[in-house]
């Protein structure tokens, strides 16, 4: 039996998992408008023994948005939860008297996504988060790789072109800029405002908070030339990014999870093509490209397997 | 005591390297014209047991250029050879009965550079060969990356621009195009014919074939603006590449070896302006990135510890 938490911006995910991988117990507690952190730490602390029915914890693990600090256990620093230089395993030890590992979430989520739903001879793999943001975790000989300072897995800020567009990380032309979802969003409306003839455009001047990438998918499936084409640019700047990955590293396999992978074949099919105009068929043939099975818990999973 | 062979497309370096990497005796031969895999590996062999002066060898290790499969000990390919489907392992077992471990040489010489130049608390070390092409070699938690089918380390076809230069791989804008020795020599040739000021002129009026990287940095050296601006973007191509490098695998340290990287500052610098351009300060101020020590040797060293 395991403990896992995974701390994002609006709230902290707090499981109990069995050996099995199986979620037992779960709960939540809110986290947004930057909460402080050690009052934060002891609100779930309170959760995790109330989730425990006061029984000790032994181990505890933790996912965290941000740039953290592996082996110390400290978040250099988080945008979402607006911290700087919180010693948060020190904090949850402090207030849950027990060990606690802390960690990226996104390499969390690629390690509970490995230890769930990949067959355990398949050793290299990558996870790829395409959501907001564009995360990723790299798993090498069956162990997840942190590199020198717990930071590698960058995935969505490689540079795709040099001159492409800003980035919120303030770089041009990351790979977030032609596969995150505000970026889709933001292509699909100046498309419209350009006059594109799209079906789009309707539910647009209803509500434009209605233009999704489900909204995308939606209208491509349905033959909607505009909204195809939406998708076989990210598919196709995607597929570069995946073609320096599958040079580099020689996957098995990459996963894409989160909102924006759930266009499947939309993002897929362009993506493989561009992949397969790659020269050396060695490491391209070898590796297989999937949607993951839509799985909301292997942050919490994960965390708990830290 | 341990045998190394290093097979190039010009020559097979063979030596003979003791329990403290330093090379006791070292032989050479013939390579070149597209060699029958049996006749060559048959001469090889000889040379190898003359070197042990008719002594039991018990195990060798090969570098040979092309994909590899490291498992069977089998060459996919090799263009500099002109080889397919070889079986170099079972060949070298048959001749010198001896167990055998062949890989991609570039790997090789990456496995051969950390072992003699890297103290061993380094964990994470990218290796880099620039040279007529553009080679790699990656090291994570003090293990050779080789991936699901020995295939990982292609650095040199990252895309870095994707409608950039056509690349001898036939695909466009590989890192290659930007910092390989023939495409640095062409553009500087291109300037000539164009007409840019440079005392490079002279050099390629009295005999073209003396326009070299050492050439340029020489010029370069001497303030010659045009010879500078080779550098300058040759610099920054590698720069935007070793961001991604940077980003995804956290290394602790990056070394070039080769003709090219012999401009050292003249690249270093440029490059070092662009990577701290990237946002994530984290793994690029953890990051050293020097020129190795010059090196002839690395490739049978790392041979004969595969």
């Amino acid at each position: 039996m395991k403990l896992g938490i995974d701390l994002g911006g609006t709230s902290a995910k707090i499981a109990l998992v069995d050996d099995h991988l199986k979620i037992l117990k779960e709960t939540s507690v809110l986290s947004s408008g930057n909460p402080q952190p050690s009052e934060l730490v002891k609100k779930i602390s309170l959760a995790c023994l109330d989730l425990m029915n006061k029984k000790k914890i032994s181990k505890v693990g933790v996912g965290v948005a941000g740039d953290i600090d592996f082996d110390k256990g400290v978040v250099r620093i988080s945008p979402n939860l607006g911290w700087k230089k919180v010693p948060l395993k020190a904090l949850f030890q402090k207030y849950l008297k027990a060990e606690t590992i802390v960690d990226n979430d996104a390499n969390v989520a690629a390690w509970g996504l490995y230890k769930t739903q990949v067959p355990s001879n398949i050793k290299n793999v990558i996870v790829m988060t395409l959501g907001t943001g564009v995360g990723g975790g790299i798993i090498i000989d069956g162990k997840l790789l942190r590199g020198a300072t717990g930071s590698a897995g960058e995935i969505g800020h490689m540079n795709i072109e040099e001159n492409g567009p800003v980035c919120n990380c303030g770089n041009r032309g990351c790979l977030e800029t032609y596969i995150g979802r505000p970026h889709l969003v933001k292509k699909v409306i100046e498309g419209i405002k350009k006059g594109k003839k799209t079906s789009l455009s309707k539910i647009y001047k209803n509500n434009p908070a209605d233009i999704s990438p489900l909204a995308v998918s939606i209208a491509a499936k349905k033959g909607d030339a505009f909204a195809k084409s939406i998708w076989n640019e990210a598919g196709h700047m995607l597929g570069l990014a995946i073609g320096d990955l599958v040079y580099l590293l020689n996957p098995e396999r990459i996963y894409f999870t989160g909102g924006v992978a759930q266009a499947k074949n939309l993002i897929l099919t362009p993506l493989l093509k561009t992949l397969h105009q790659r020269t050396f068929k060695t490491p391209i043939n070898a590796v297989k490209i999937q949607v993951a099975q839509n799985a909301p818990h292997i942050g919490v999973i994960g965390a708990s397997l830290l």
